[in-house]
Parts: C-alpha cells; structure tokens; sequence
C-alpha cells in the first residue's frame, strides 16, 4: 500500500515543509492542508504550501489516507479531538512532534479505533510559521518512526515508504526510547541554549549591546537554537518531562566537575574533555549530518 | 604613526589571518613570522601566510616596529620573555589572546620597559593550525583593544588604525571589563558547549551512535564550538578564572529556575524566557553579527 492523498493539519514550518516536499518529490500524491489561523492559512495559499487550503480541518481530512498533525504537541490532542469524527476510517495518523510517549497517549485517546503510527522527523531551523518550509528540509535528515506495540506492519513500511519519498531516512524507535535519545541531542541543547541566552540578557555589568556586539565568540551561535518558536518548545518540555530533567542533572553534575576544576586550577580534566569533544564533530561531518565547512559557511558568505 | 614591519609570533588561526590579512589589505606593510612547530612553519610558508616565515623568533622580530603574539594566553609570558633580548625598544608589543587581565599581567613582567598594548578580535572559527587562517576572518568583526593605563595615545591609534585597516570595527575597553563581557559571550559558551557534548558521549542508555545520527535536533551546533582548540580554552578558562566562575554561577541559578518549571509543569515561564530570548537573535543579526539565513545559511547548502 501508500498514500494517495495526505491531509496536513497546522501549516508551519514541518507542515508546509512536507506539503512543498511531496508536491516536488511525490507527484501522484495529493495534499490537503488546514491551519487554525486564518492568516497563516492565506498566505500558504500564497506560496502553495498544499494542493488544496481548506477553510476547516474536517474539509482537509475528508478524503484523506494519512492525516499528519503538524501542531504543537502540546495541542494535538485537542486538535485530533476535534477532528474525530472527520476522519475517514482507514485513514493513518501520524504526527511530527518532538516527543512520542505523550502524543500516542493523546491521539490514541483522542481518535480510538484508529490506526496511530507516530513519527518524528529531526529537522528544522529556528524559523516557524507559513514563510518558514521548504521542500528540502529533509532531505538527508532522519524520521524516526515509533510504532505502537502490534502496528500494521503494512501501514508501517508505508509510512516508512512516504517518508523515504521525501528524502528522508528512516528508523523504527520504541517512543520511550526516542524521548531519552531527543532529550539529549535535542530538547536538553534548547534548554541550555534558552538558558544561556536570557543569564546574558540580564546582567547589570555588561550591557545587552556589548552581549550583541562581541557575540561572534560563541554566544551567536546559541542564540540560532533560542530564536525559534516558543509555544512548540514550552509543550515539548511539558510533555517529555522525566528524561529531559534526567538529562539536565547529568548536564549539571559534569558542568560542576568542570567548575570546580576550573576553581582549582585542573588544566588536565580541562585539556582531556576538550580533546575528546573533537572526535565527536568529526562524526557527525562523516555521517553527513553537519556541514564540513568551517563556522558553518558562514564566513564564506561573509568573505 | 603607523606600523611597517609586523612580527607575528604563532601561525595557526589568528596568526595566519593577520598574516594574510596583512597581505590582502595593506600592501606596503612587511610581515615576518615564527612558529615553535616546525611543521607549522613549513606549512605557513607553503600557503605564504606572512612575507617571511623565520627560523627563529628572534629573527621575526629584530626589524619589527609591532610584535603581535598569536599564541594560547597560558603561553604568552613564556614566548615574549624568550624573545626579550631580540625585541626592538621601540616596539609596540601585542596579542590576541581572549583574556586579556592576565596577558597584560604576563607580558609586562616578560618586556619591561616596552609598550605593550593587548588586543582581541572577537572572531575565530573551530579550526586550529596553519591551515586554518583567512584573510577575510576580521572582516566588520570588533577587535577590542585594552591600552593600560598611560598608555602612549598615538601608538594606541596606531593599534586601532592596524586592526581597521585589516577591516575590524575598533572598542577600546578596561582590561577587566573586557574579561567580564567575554565570559558570558565567549568563554561561558564555550564551557557550555564543551560540557553538554562530553554528557552526551557518556551515557549508557544512549550511544554514541544515535547521538551522532539525531544531532541535526541541535546538538550538532554545540558540537562546532567543541571542536575548538584544546590547548586555547584550557588556558582561557585557567587565565580568566573569576569572571567564568561567576558567569557560571548566574547561568546555574538560572538553569536550576527554568528545571523547576519544568518539574511543576510551569508552562508560562518557560513560554515567556523563550519569547525574550527571540529579540536578541534579532538584534545580533541586524548588528551584521550574524547571518541573517536560517540555519545559518547550513540548509542551503544542503538544499
């Protein structure tokens, strides 16, 4: 089996990234979309971010094989409930959200009797809303599907397959396993990088124009990740509560060894941690999952 | 005045630049170069990163009328009380160093009676070594430039003048506030940076593997600045010790807030840090900071 005809619920950056994807990269298949604002629903119009903008959601999903909801997750249940009695039967249900346990909670309760397939495609930028998509955001990038316990196999590969189509690669996750994985490479950076960002706004000896001035010595680079949407963050934290604060103590016990040696003069534990951070950035270039260049690229386009 | 005969004493990143900025933006200044590494001197002659790359650092700075030491700050004392004897009288003594209390401390005790007026570009990449520098690197970056107290006013407009003309915006600052202003947006960052990738290589429940492959989820952009050079940021950290453990302290207590939000579900607060956090991204980006591309121009090149 696969999808003929995609319904996207909330048109923001995944929503439109994915609608502008298969519209590129899956030809025969069409798209129908629905946002709760009507604004944001005008302009993806504009920029044909669907085959079809809906005026409802019940309209969007009329037709649909696959419904994938592209809201915070702190909203899908909501938005799901609303929706149940639209839905077609045989329909899939997938989602993009940051974490997994708390969405197959809500959209099971939300849609029962329906298949649910959660998935998670790890990228972005720190953009959102209708401007924000484009159709090679995933390109190369991985979906982490997590099927409940007794999926449909078939429906599985075929949401294995649509993602593929998009240029994604993809893995099969248990969702318990994927918040622990995401709280690290993920949700704990936001958290850090949201952090850091406001400590340096409220200082009384440095002023926030020194803070922008001489920001091009690391502190820019955090403030990238602390620009994006606030809502689906709030929710994201909300939601994948245990292994994020399990993250952030490990995170705080390693700062603390760093701070004390720092406060003693330890130059070795520094030196040895800051040698084997390296080795990791190597991988990641290797695995095609950064930019080799140097900054970024960014002082390419600035030279 | 203006300087005609520039030693640089340290050919990686910063040295290079200079070298080649040098180079680039002002023809009719000579440069000379020495590096301790005989590999690097080889490799800074192949690329032609100074007019002359000198076997011994005493003859890099017998002409020179300004000395800039490129070396990690733990170093500096050390290098300039070598070269003391070969160092003209008249010459203006600098650096790079990205703390500048303790470099003014060590290059006073190393070069008694001669001029010594540090300096920092605020700029870098995460590379290290001969192969790294670029002319272009300065380029509307600040240079901040701490003259001590008394400091011979026309040498300190040469200074400004020099690190202009390789195309860097000029502050002069008091050597501690500097330090002060650099913890939080360069030093703190970086420890930030180094922690949370050592956290992230150390768990048992997740390996390293599935760090690697979801990192695009922004862990990969704590791990460029963890790439930085090892040997830099031990002595950066060891040098500007107080003002780190005290931006430390302010980052903690502001981590350890937004954790207890996240225990007891505090969705405003967390909401309300994210939002502010947004404007300063903002700002740095209309400040010529930063690119204005989302993700750093990264998706792009991918696209």
């Amino acid at each position: 089996m696969s999808f003929e005809r995609v319904a996207i619920i909330g048109l923001g950056l995944l929503g439109g990234s994915i609608g502008l994807a298969v519209q590129d990269r899956l030809p025969g298949v069409a798209t129908t979309g629905w946002d709760r604002d009507p604004a944001t629903r005008a302009r993806a119009a504009e920029r044909g971010l669907v085959g079809t903008v809906c005026e409802t959601g019940a309209e969007a999903v009329a037709q649909a094989d696959l419904v994938i909801f592209c809201v915070p997750v702190g909203a899908i249940g909501e938005v799901a409930g609303e929706l149940a009695s639209a839905i077609p039967a045989g329909a899939v249900i997938s989602d993009v959200g940051s974490s997994k346990q708390s969405v197959a909670e809500a959209l099971a309760k939300a849609l029962p009797g329906h298949t649910v397939i959660p998935a998670h495609p790890v990228a972005g930028t720190e953009r959102s809303g209708p401007d924000a998509g484009f159709a090679s955001l995933f390109l190369g990038r991985w979906c982490i599907v997590t099927p409940p316990e007794g999926a449909d196999a078939a429906k599985v590969a075929a949401l294995s397959a649509f993602w593929e189509g998009l240029g994604a690669k993809v893995e099969l996750m248990d969702a318990q396993h994927h918040d622990l994985v995401l709280a690290v490479t993920s949700h704990l950076p936001h958290l850090i990088a949201y952090t850091i960002v406001g400590t340096a706004s409220d200082l009384e000896g440095v002023t926030q124009s020194e803070v922008i001035k001489y920001s091009a010595g690391g502190f820019r680079d955090f403030t990238r990740i602390a620009a994006s949407d606030p809502t689906m963050w709030r929710d994201v934290f909300l939601t994948n509560k245990d292994a994020v604060l399990e993250m952030l103590q490990r995170f705080s016990e390693d700062l603390t060894a760093l701070q004390r040696a720092i406060r003693w003069g330890d130059g070795d534990t520094l030196f040895d941690l800051f040698t084997r951070t390296r080795a990791i950035r190597r991988s990641i270039i290797a695995e095609g999952q950064d930019d080799a260049r140097p900054d970024f690229g960014r002082s390419d386009h600035a030279g």
